[in-house]
């Protein structure tokens, strides 16, 4: 999210447009919310897993250095606030883009996890929640346990490609081409989860409500 | 929140009671709550929106250097607790401490940011989620759509406040004087907002739940 | 959490264990989860005070130097996950385990927070949302609203148990004797509530829900 090469900077703020779109539109279909509600949801989807790696690095957001990320944010918020409807067709579009801005993140995310210095398994942690933190919080504000936690096939491509990177790295294999492999595996088991419907796997079987819950 | 004018501090610590008996008053009236919860809400009201301002700016938050945030958040929700039920006839001049509250907060918050080198955009958004962080989290506790995010004219005059903040700091118009004039600006948009029951725009039509949601 | 001796860290890691496993069977019980969801939730509920109060502290979270710790709330995420049903006859020994690591938790949550200088009252603060922050981070993801602001006796003995800290502390009573003594406090307290199934005191009369809610 803070390298400079004008490429990763392009899909990065696409990524970042995409997250903002999806996240967006998820939020409107849920609930009621006026236009600081709808841009703002919009906004924490995007941003929400990058501040929250950078809180948990205890880094100041990168976000806040580039007012770019801020204003293509807001914009995907926008749109779908104006025009929500009317992308319900647009539907697959919007799915690849989030893909797309999955894979970045949660290669990026623990990329920097690891230049920080810190261990793989923390990496692929952070690298996870770089890619969905943004929407459990959103999920959280519109008062849904957040699908991530609950069904699909999202979850998993983000800490397979945040664990590709972190081998990758461990075997001094730097650079963009191993990252943009890593972001490629993301994409594609992310699309064909979408593709066929693929849920992580269940608990062996449901537990009834106990009494007692603490 | 840590300038050492005492009017200032005064009219500070005014805020944040208010943020605290409201913030208190509003969780009890959604949920069922033991003291513990209504006292914790209240304080989360209360301080939640400084404290997330300074996790952002990666600062300690400064509500815990000075203990007379926390005995006066904490005091504000034990009143709330004794005598909730009293508390419903002081419900305009409540409303009025709390929307004092937010103007200085966001005024406050927007001049944090900047002084810390922020860029403009940056300093408008972390001065609203000093007015408004506070709130939105105790709203998520008790399991409500943040009020914020779905009516109401409450984030608006925030980021207004916030917006005369950031214009007068790069106009090098600086002092007191100003600073009460953005908070005046987001307290009368405020009060106007009250009376006449006024929202934020809606989405030009509502969206149909979707199939798939993420 | 990040003292060297080897019988503290072996309390420490055995109380991240209790936390995650019944953090996991709790999220279970109460909303349908895949196993990204239980471990996830598992790992938060173990890992999220200390990660919350080092946030607040503004120190990288040292759960994040030490795998132990993550390896230990991954694998009490995971049997939750595979033996869930069984899991059910063995409440006794949980609620006694995840007593032991409230205890731990709220007491060298405090500690930390007075060693970095803080003043009592907010090592108190800290102390607790060591101690209790993780589940209620975990009640807000699936749903629900936070046991520990709603019923029975959680918050109190942690609020307690991190009194004693500071109070001792202050007395240049230091040394792991008087640790033990406020986590025993805290334990007793805690266990006691268990037992007769207290409940920490309720708002005088309840409130009908209001008109306006901000």
């Amino acid at each position: 999210m803070t390298t400079g090469a004008p490429v990763l900077l392009g899909l990065d703020l696409l990524g970042t447009f995409a997250f903002a779109l999806n996240g967006a539109l998820t939020a409107l279909r849920h609930t009621r919310l006026d236009i600081v509600g709808v841009v703002t949801l919009g906004m924490i989807t995007a941003l929400g897993g990058g501040i929250l790696r950078d809180v948990l690095l205890d880094l100041p957001p990168a976000t806040f250095n580039d007012w770019r990320y801020l204003a293509v944010a807001a914009g995907g918020g926008l749109i779908a606030f104006v025009s929500g409807r009317h992308l319900h067709r647009l539907n697959t579009p919007i799915t690849v883009l989030d893909a797309a801005g999955l894979s970045l993140f949660a290669v990026t995310g623990a990329g920097k996890a690891l230049q920080l210095g810190l261990g793989p398994a923390q990496a692929v942690i952070l690298g996870a929640i770089t890619g969905v933190g943004g929407g459990t919080i959103r999920d959280v504000l519109i008062r849904q346990v957040p699908s991530v936690l609950s069904s699909g096939l999202y979850a998993i491509p983000a800490l397979l490609g945040a664990t590709a990177t972190v081998v990758m790295t461990s075997l001094d294999v730097d650079g963009p081409v191993p990252a943009v492999g890593a972001a490629a595996l993301c994409f594609l088991i992310r699309m064909i989860g979408v593709h066929f419907d693929l849920d992580a796997p269940l608990p062996p079987q449901p537990l009834e409500p106990g009494p007692e819950d603490r």
